[in-house]
């Protein structure tokens, strides 16, 4: 297989999906082994560190790529096998940012009421235990998390030449900032432009589900990625597959249009899949789909639905191209 | 342990939370015996049977109560245990209902087009691999899925003077169609009127998270519950533990503020359980909660935000109550 | 016409719909007229009362009535003329109360910010004049606004064995705070209880549209009021008329389906009253419908769809009766 | 006063807010006499046109623009002012495109139902009476309705390196679809790159508040359109004024929030008008605000919050700019 390795100077990092020139073209069937800068383009480096003084609103998750994909045209699906995730920094990093958060009025929920005080945490990497060190900012609590490593931002460039923020998910991928962007996940995204386009950034060591407090375990990350491309089928919205389930994420406001996006996405899958009529594929989803939150704070909320394989024997999505990518990353890690 | 088995008469069924005499009077301690009839009231009971011909809508989620627990006064806590659950009919019933579920206008989100095709789907319960078998309608697939019974309402009555139908989930639990009420869960619930009045129904032998199309595997249901009294410290909203999680359901529109009320709630729960300050709790919740929608389709959507003890050691709720019932459930199952 | 004078006792004030005795059986074609107490129970009658001091929440938005229409049963529609409203104090109040309103967080839009500023502003009546005055609380700014009184509750009981607070607007009316709701205007509610039920309060002797910080210019009010009873023809969502607008209150969360409920009712009423298909009816109420929010603050939103009888003549709306009512009217007042 | 008059070549119109070169550098100070294509791209000319068949969605909304206007730098509040709209065509069109409008699933509010039916509405301009002509398409009945002619979208490039389709109304204003954007308005919006890069099209004969079905009258469009800038000043969302109101447009998801950005912003400029504190303003604006819904159909729901000068004597804003607009407008007309 071939393999490229990248590491963007920091005058290269990119903080849209669209709009960009193309950092490397790349050969369907490569492993990119690439670096990426954390979401705060690692403006804090210290407790200290307060968001409104460091963070440059201008410059926060900094992507690397985007990445020209030889033969993708406007209807291919991306898929992009995560093979590994490593972080690429001794500590992580989280903080309130005002007026931004999912317990707090933002610029969308406007309301008249003062900030939550600003803070950051910072997480120490244990390399040895794998986890993450929580030290409370307003006491002395202390408690060690696992490392769960996973990118916030994979994203193609959008359709109806528009180009978004990195903040925003949406059907072409970008901030969905789902704790099931890990290792292990075969991404399916909707190709939109000649190249796909595609970048990925805002690594997390670890985030709950609906990223509460708008910002996750954030940290500089390494990435093993295979890149394919398959031709047409592009999914309406993005899928995702591992070893255990399929999944969909649906991104919009309010939250019930993200979820009903997601169910239907699934539901459209299923008929696919399994030859279902929508209204058994619904009917059967109803009673085996998962419906986890990714975030509850972006520019779209973001929100899972997935079905465990072990359900439904037999269905093989794509090809069976997830299990060649898991074939091909052991032979990479 | 005091033990009462009750199986209510078809007019002693109670369609709402609150507004009804009370079935019994229990002292706390007690474990109750108790069978439920299923949500379409058993009016469905073959795939020939459609919704708007065979289902009474002023006849539905039949619950078995209330029950009025000696000493419960506004302000305390009640703590119901569900030791076991099975079902109490060889199938179960499942069905589109017009203008009725996740993926369709509704009466509230009010549209123009057509309802859906109705259908009903029967799921014949084997015992012997403990599955439930799903046959499509609208073609030949079928499939066989874990039996994992549990209970759609838990509710007490509601505060100021109110009265709801039992569809409804909101600050009192009800109708949360969360697929975490199911044996080995605890639920604490604040009690709004003397003697609490708790009621449950609505058992379903299986249910994915969001109930898609408005109604998981519905079916009568044997409960073994332990009713317990903790005065004082009411939650605002419902409360579950089992040995592997804390969680709260939140209970609104739109979803976000469902998820909003329930993530707030662990922030309190937290702070309780922890001695963290709410911005730590707010934090440290960012990087460990867990938040799977429960239902997407009822009068109020419900989500569920969920904490591994596992990641938080030494964290005791309710003076460890929990822990407690499991162990009196044990002799009991 | 029958004429009935009612001015309740502070022991007779409900604080519900639905769930209380009447306080009166009446005839249709009654002309009643009514006292009612302010929102706050009269707790706040100066600029030193603080919400969280005076107001007990228990008690608030206290309901005259309700009142028992002879004949009226489920399926029927209750015809309410509002032939006058008169302030019945000198001053009127408003207030922030925390965590209540439109911009700050409430028990749903539930955040971890602190409340905003409590504070009582006390609105003197000027009858000569006819306004309302406001002082600034926080400065020295002063402004007469014209008084232009209106009813922020007019409700039945509800279907389903329902008791609702008075707080709530919905499919039965109720808290609905729209500015519609004011001399001239017959109010359409479709009847799910034998007798009716209605009642009214929660005077406004000025409110803006949305009810932005959760209280209006809130004052007790003489009302006079025309009962009459329509048999069948119930509405599905209250329906209002004046000389110059047909209107639709919708009620619900988010605020988008209020306005769904809304606009899909009067699609039903123009297919009533001009036998229009429903899909003209849709195109020709999307370029003459308006759409003024009612409140953004209440347990639901509410949302008008209003469209002016001139731009569609010919139109007549149950039998004529508003056209009758205000005959009627002209001889009471 | 400069005057320029532009109609753009087919070649040369514009399918985005950002992204594209300027058509033309004005001066401040410029009258701009403007034609504008309908938001159809002239698809729809007969009763006979289906949507689906004759639209291509790459290419709706075409913009008439972008202007760079001299010296308009981020932070700036370029204010445009509309003179005079008159239809450009003798007759306009409306649609019921598949899932799209306010009254059925969309590609957000995904749902499994069948799309409504398409068709389209042919209204013809009647000069001389000012009216455009309903023909029912599923029946015979027929009205004329007042030409009122508005354009749907006015907008800025947005900040942040964005490129958005012309369908989004956002804080650079964009698709808003308010009935208020009319002859005698004037809009600030607040620049957000070098030369403010403006556009105006889809040109409305008339709307309906909401836009229910998801298109207006729509028609081709000759715009009469002054432009100033005023130096800093940049409100955060899009204000209007006209010789009656004070306006604010927000347009997020859900309703909720569009009305919250409104208010919110209503309430920082009477602070700025009035020397108000926001508390003061946020109980003043309560009493004296009306809130119509713009859109309910678009990428984000746009809701006006407006105040009527009349109550509030002694109001200026931008130092009495609209005044001289107005003024000057006189001369042109």
């Amino acid at each position: 297989m071939r393999e490229i390795e990248f590491t963007p100077e920091r005058s290269q990092y990119v903080y849209t999906f669209g709009g960009a020139e193309p950092a490397m073209r790349i050969e369907p069937g490569t492993a990119m082994r690439l670096w990426s800068e954390d979401a705060f383009n690692f403006a804090l480096t210290s407790v200290d560190h307060l968001p409104s003084q460091h963070i440059d609103i201008r410059y926060v998750n900094p992507q690397t790529g985007p990445f020209y994909v030889e033969g993708a045209e406007p209807g291919d699906t991306l898929a992009l096998h995560i093979v590994d995730l490593t972080p690429a920094r001794s500590f992580g990093a989280s903080s309130t940012i005002p007026f931004f958060g999912g317990l707090t009025g933002t610029d969308r929920t406007a309301l008249l009421q003062d900030a939550l005080p600003e803070a950051t945490w910072i997480y120490e990497v244990d390399t040895a235990r794998q986890t993450v060190g929580f030290q409370a900012r307003f006491g002395d609590f202390e408690v060690s998390l696992p490392l769960e490593p996973m990118l916030g931002t994979v994203g193609l460039a959008p359709g109806a030449s528009e180009v978004r923020t990195s903040l925003v998910p949406e059907r072409f991928g970008g901030n969905m900032d789902t704790p099931e962007m890990t290792i292990g996940t075969t991404a399916y995204l909707g190709v939109n432009v000649e190249g796909a386009l595609f970048s990925i950034g805002d690594g997390h060591y670890r985030q709950g589900e609906g990223e509460a407090c708008g910002t996750a375990v954030e940290g500089a990350m390494n990435s093993v990625i295979i890149v394919e491309l398959i031709k047409g089928s592009a999914p309406l919205w993005p899928r995702l597959e591992n070893d255990d389930y399929w999944m969909v994420v649906g991104s919009s406001r309010p939250m019930e249009d993200s979820w009903r996006i997601a169910q239907l996405e699934m539901v459209t899958w299923f008929t696919e899949m399994f030859g279902l009529h929508a209204m058994d594929a619904y009917q059967l989803l109803t009673q085996t789909s998962l419906a986890p939150i990714a975030n509850a704070v972006d520019a779209n909320y973001s929100v899972v639905v997935k079905v465990a394989k072990s359900l439904m024997p037999g269905g093989v999505a794509y090809d069976g191209i997830h299990h060649e990518l898991r074939q091909a990353a052991r032979q990479l890690r």
